[in-house]
């Protein structure tokens, strides 16, 4: 197949790819080959008219909301969270919230997405880290923090939420062979206490975590930390010392030009979740300010409830579209497009070095994806790009590998049982 | 399987749908008992776990401009136009073309759309239709009437046009039973002299024949125009007598008020063609603004190089999602969009009587799509409108019906050879 490597010089060619344990070996001409010289064992993916590319990483997923798809419609952030997200998250039980992980992540790696930064509920969290662990996907998440606000019952005492974090890091942090991470995760300004935020600081320092978090979302949010605070969201944050290399916040829509300049300055990473932002009438996330600013930009689906899939392609897709209106019709290339799918969100996960790519040495996160359905073809040897963003959707993806191990093969999944899941759904809903 | 009928009352409900010869006969309870009482022969097909609809309609595409998809990237209206899309056209074989259309309409049957209002290019319109003849799409289609402008080598004398479309109207007008109607396609404004618009408003009245045409798409072809004729475009159509009940203009990015209350007047219908309009980055058409003005509005993938794939799912949830960040969370609701796409297309092309729904006595143009795809669930019973428009794709069609024949058949194509077209393809692109 043709490799969309995404290296430095985002070499396109028709190599073999050879992965040894989880890491990618080598890639090259006629590897096989020299495998059948050698008389090894091996499997082989044959990728005949197909891409294959890293796997695609989204960096503000919510895999606890999966179970709330189609649920939760025609409302606004605050009136979503507090109407319908907060009181569906608090019923929750470790059965459900293990289901609804579990079929977000099916969604999730049958559409070439390979590694989230996930945000989980208050409670049961270690169901999300054993559905990651058993799923196979690259894991990035932690149990979402509050203990202020207009959100009961989700609420929790400041002290029993640093003490639980506590107990998941030292339960989850860097196991099965460094696939699972925990992310902390102070949910938003208005869910959480100065303390609270000023703790997460510490413990990211401490354990070398990733902070995930909301920020700038709705403009009513932005009004009500300012009335709270006396502070722009992002000025409130930085003086929290939140504004870091190792955080991540979700959303930005509402951000000032002297908020960009601080997170552009301090290294503090972005996710963009362009059809989340549409649907729950949030705004249009100003994607080429933030990219001038030098700032890294990922992409993420958010929860099912508020897109209404998990789906990469969809994401790249309208970040690319809705910016032309207003920048012209060159801005936000497809091929920018697809490196925020792989390359800025591995940076945003402080992974560069080790994900994003397809290079010798790299882990073998790896996606084999169709390119001759009916709805993309033609296309152009030399831009898979176009494709890519504009015309493949998740029913090409067949083949997807995570840390060595084949998780979806000849577009059925391996690591979980898509037929069992659903069917457990349906029970769940009866209740 | 689920009804969502469409009706009057939007009933929604499990029953059995009953097609004999082209029409839909009967929608009741227990049908094929009574057809087995009678020991009749039938083709059943089973609906389990899916939704029934009626066919949705595109009332603006070009089949013409599937082969160039991916292939005109990142351009504005007229600059693309100019510099790929007519030079491409102007290049297109009679061969080309009817490979082009059953590209296309293979694409657009097996997405579940059933009817479609095309524009064809300037020449070889007859393998337009008779690709659509052999395809089994209800196809509405004329052949692109471009006299005056700088499209060279894509251009006409005005009485050969008029020539070429009065012998397209005696040879395929109201041809396969009315399968297949003629719609007169001037391109737009600045391709067309008023001597050539005048004749066509002759026609579509001597005939009854729909005018298809392209209307304040981009800012500055509406510049242009009014520098041109010293008018806004709609004004200039309207004093032309474009503006009439049978007249369907195509994006409308840039209406003014006075030329929304025109159109609202002349009962002219207006297309959406969200995925278009923000590709070529000529803006958000103000659809609230049309729909409250009582205008009929249906949608439109447009071509496949501004898309770039021809999938109503995509043109509904797209829809939806651009209207609220300006109209707020409850602007344009998924029922709204799946309305556009089946009843008001239907109304767009006078057809509101024989298509849009599924009623006894209407067109037996139905499709069959699965609800129960893990991107899809949990869904809600009462409200498919929801989970058909965000979280639904062309590969959950299942079976498509058009004029009672069926035309897709377990996801797999019937009336085409897929592959076939495939290879074609493939062998024009090496030449």
């Amino acid at each position: 197949g043709t490799l969309v490597t995404m290296d430095p010089k985002r070499s396109i060619f028709m190599q073999d790819l050879w992965i040894k344990d989880h890491v990618i070996h080598k890639i090259g001409k006629n590897l096989i080959l020299s495998l059948d010289r050698q008389n090894s064992t091996y499997t082989c993916i044959d990728a005949t008219g197909c891409w294959g590319l890293p796997g695609f990483i989204q960096t503000h997923v919510h895999l606890c909301q999966t179970l709330f798809r189609n649920h939760a419609e025609d409302l606004e952030l605050l009136d979503w969270l507090q109407k319908k997200i907060w009181p569906f998250e608090a019923k929750l039980t470790p059965a459900a919230l293990f289901l609804s992980a579990s079929l977000g992540i099916a969604e999730l790696l049958k559409s070439a997405t390979t590694t989230i930064l996930d945000m989980g509920t208050l409670h049961h969290t270690d169901e999300l880290f054993q559905s990651a662990k058993i799923s196979g996907i690259r894991y990035f998440g932690g149990k979402a923090m509050m203990d202020r606000g207009e959100s009961f019952p989700l609420i929790e005492d400041t002290q029993a939420s640093l003490d639980e974090t506590q107990r998941l890091i030292e339960t989850w942090h860097q196991k099965e062979n460094g696939r699972l991470r925990y992310a902390l995760a102070p949910r938003f300004a208005l869910s959480c206490s100065q303390k609270l935020l000023k703790a997460c600081v510490d413990l990211s320092k401490k354990h070398a975590l990733i902070i995930h978090t909301h920020a700038s979302e709705n403009k009513l949010e932005c009004k009500i930390v300012h009335e709270q605070t006396g502070k722009d969201t992002i000025h409130y944050l930085n003086d929290l010392g939140l504004c870091q290399t190792k955080s991540s916040f979700a959303h930005g829509v509402w951000l000032k030009e002297d908020e960009i300049q601080i997170l552009s300055d301090t290294q503090t990473k972005l996710t963009h979740c362009p059809s989340s932002n549409l649907k729950l009438a949030s705004g249009i996330a100003d994607i080429p300010k933030w990219l001038q600013a030098n700032i890294c930009v990922s992409l993420g689906a958010d929860g099912a409830p508020c897109n209404n899939t998990l789906n990469i392609f969809q994401e790249m897709r309208l970040a690319a579209l809705i910016q032309k209106p207003l920048y012209g019709a060159r801005a936000l290339s497809a091929q920018t497009c697809v490196e925020m799918a792989t390359l800025y969100g591995a940076k945003a996960l402080g992974m560069e070095q080790t994900l994003g790519s397809l290079e010798s040495g790299k882990l073998a996160d790896v996606v084999v994806i169709q390119q001759n359905e009916l709805s993309q073809l033609p296309n152009i040897p030399d831009d898979p790009y176009t494709a890519l963003v504009y015309a493949t959707s998740p029913h090409c993806v067949k083949d997807v590998i995570v840390h060595g191990k084949i998780l979806v093969h000849q577009y059925k999944l391996c690591s979980l049982d898509e037929k069992k899941l659903i069917s457990q759904m349906r029970g769940l809903s009866q209740v």
